[in-house]
């Protein structure tokens, strides 16, 4: 079931301002309802807070053993995007952070989930 | 015909901002002058209100069937996209939305048509 | 449902060797198990008899109208494009033909079926 | 000739917001000084007044033709576009009119002509 | 684990030749190596039988629980491929059959396994 | 109209062999039954005889106006492929030559047709 | 070598408000230190000054001969786009005009430059 | 290891507003844990001081090998990104900088680092 | 340099026949002309012999880390795709095998070799 | 002018058979009617003769600078292509060699000239 536990964060190595966005496309989960299994991508984008404000950034590989602990957890796609912005925002703290879910689709629907926290930086450009 | 009642909707998640965005790529409805087919996609994008202000998202599988209502009808593509966006603000009375019925075109015209409910919101971002 | 009377032909218009290859992208028809609709296109590609032994070549309009009476049908991939084959077979009676279906999927299976009747031509290229 | 008395228009459905666009694909005129055809795609994305303060949208057969009317016509790029725009702004007065030609190149320079009427509505989003 | 007795087959509804491909683009294994999630798509070729010679069909739901079962199985690409291959055989005997697996990668590398039984149609064409 | 007498060709430049393609995207004419413009491109492909035996290659220029000749004449495809089959050939009794046109499609179907004169050469790959 | 009097200009057709997007994709200059050659392609958008204002547009034909008189010039990517934004703005004195050229690229690196005059206008959208 | 002496700058040629962008696809380094290469590009954007304020540009060829110096190097994503943007900004004290790095990903997750000085400028638009 | 000590096989796990394919995207050397880093993909494809026959295939890590240690080697194009292939034929002796290395260019120029050892299977197709 | 002494070759480096295939995206010479430049890119692929047999492979760079000497040659795409072919065949004697090049057009016509030399090797396989 989701761990928030395997969740690492290191020190922000910079107070320049700067981004991190790190795409999961191999992700699943389970249907609540029908047992089925989901598949989608997992987004997350965030700025830092200052590493002399104690600002922290996710570490990549807990990332993937996070995500991976939603294998065979049944839940919604509302829940699993807000789930993993709060776990993430409870982890760093950031100045801003973005999850977007995609889905692959059930029943010809694709879905599309987007959960924020704080607001975008002045300087997200392109 | 097209019918409203098909609709559900279940209680917002959370409290924190989110969108959701639910794309069927598969919908048909009858031009009503010709009597051919029209074939197309619908894009559903809104922001719901908090749940703790009794905010709720509509159920993907309701939704669904709400479309398919749509299979043997005659009715223009203006006319689909305001019945969709009126249906939908009823039955949530999100804080954003858009649809977006986008056309396969007849007589070598593709047409999209958008209709909007409510302000975008300011943390909408790619 | 479908209704190989609204086929027409024509003469083929010279005896020098040509294919025609038409592809109807809006097709639909009902799955007979669950009632959801499916989604798909379909391909037809034929080598016509040449108009001297009397070859016919089928017609664009009545094409279109023969595959919209599917509309509605409940009735399973395999079947509807062994049909269709076999309704442009006793049509034309061509030298060669090839019906294909692509769909676009249920339950994260996407599907195409190829049925054909006589042999590729030997000038059959890219 | 170009004829903008093929052009017809409907009553706004609606009062709520929303926005039309056509994409025609399959425009052709020719060109002025050396009478060889241009080929191009005309899109026009406009904006209704409301259906209570008397607002029209293009009817999509009457567009067709006329846009049909330009086949063989003289004309410039940008002459094209401009006459375009002034023929639907005269015929719907919309809040906002954009009409854009994208042409396919001649002499290894392809060209885009975007020409406007009001502003862009505040609720136009991706 | 892999369940071949979740497939069913249907008789071949047709004695005239034909094709059918299934392609399945969300399949999930478990690398028996490092425990890490693999993730791929399965395709499935095959001309089956005739019908009056006693040919089957693989059944389209079965065939989606069928692949579901190797969810948490610890097994190895090329061991996926031969025992989809095996099973499929074994349940219809077909006149031929291809099995192919398309991997996302791990270290920087993508794979791809075929396997098949008996030999190519003469009418596989395009 | 179609006018054949357009064409001009010059003598093959080699007696090596060597395959020409030519492909016209912006080609139209008019159907013959609604009067409404048809758009597609159309793709030549030829062998020329060799140079010390005769052989000719169609001239660029004079190919360009010859296609432009058809833009106001009521045709069907068929016929528009066969004719130009026909005119090439009589111009350079090639060792080969296809034409293929494609057309952009009319009711949701798009077709292309494939006329040929002669045998495919050994040599002609990828 | 480059030669700005091969530019030619006409009155502004309008003095409604239109965007003009020239996109040449066949460039070439030569490397002033290597000697080689350098192909990219040459985007040029500018908002013309109303016709009634004295305002002018660039003729295409004579842009083309212009760009063309870069092909064999020793000259840096910088120069090439400052120099054409120089020419440009000193031949029509527009309300805004953009520069850039995107190159294919050396040692693994493609460049991209753009040279801008006066401010973007307000309904300068997409 | 890296090495910020490789690099070299030439006056800005121009006082008018433009802007460089520079794409090394062939960017490589390696993991500090693991010891494997990483692979991705670097995009270097910036907007150059005017030539008459002492502004300069880098060099492209010392550019590229000033990135080649990282080939061997142990050094994490965001560490990258930071160096490379505090070398650059050092180099030329620009008006604005962004260097962004797009990582092809292991264990199935892509990144992207975004580090940025100075503010966008205003004619900064696709 | 590079080290076929690094290659590892294991027994063919059937003795139906199946093909395998690896592709290695992150593929580099060095030029042992210019000593700058070379990059490109390597696709290794194969028939294994029969289980039963003593037929073995490449382990998946061992081949990475085998491709790994050209990193740092000066080798031309074609010596990197003969040694791959000499070293893989002396490690597996398989009834087919192909090894394609794609560069990213040089010069303007793309490079690929393909290096074949043993006949192309029956049973290969698409 | 095209100057053939600028092509260099070295000894094949094995006996084993193998394919090259060189890509040049960025050739240009000068159309002998108009004076227009032409773009192109111009595909070279050969099988050669074992180096036992005294088999040579041409030279990357030696390539690269003969190409660029058809810059400012005024000559016709059948020429350019034959030329090539020539020119490579008198230069190594290859087993096969196939010269391809694709023509951006004019006019609204793209072309494609392939000329070879020799029979496509049993081996060669995509």
């Amino acid at each position: 079931m989701p761990d928030p536990a395997r969740l690492d964060a290191f020190p922000t190595p910079s107070d320049s301002p700067f981004v991190v966005e790190h795409i999961a496309e191999e992700f699943t989960s389970v249907c609540p309802v029908t047992g089925h299994p989901d598949f989608g991508s997992i987004t997350i984008r965030f700025e830092p807070r200052p590493g002399s404000a104690g600002g922290t950034c996710v570490e990549l590989k807990s990332l993937k053993l996070y995500l991976q602990s939603f294998r065979n957890e049944g839940i919604y796609y509302e829940a699993v995007t807000n789930q993993i912005r709060d776990d993430l925002a409870a982890l760093m703290d950031p100045s801003w952070l973005l999850v977007r879910s995609d889905w692959r689709g059930r029943g010809g629907i694709r879905s599309t989930i987007r959960a924020t926290s704080g607001q975008v930086p002045i300087n997200w450009q392109d």
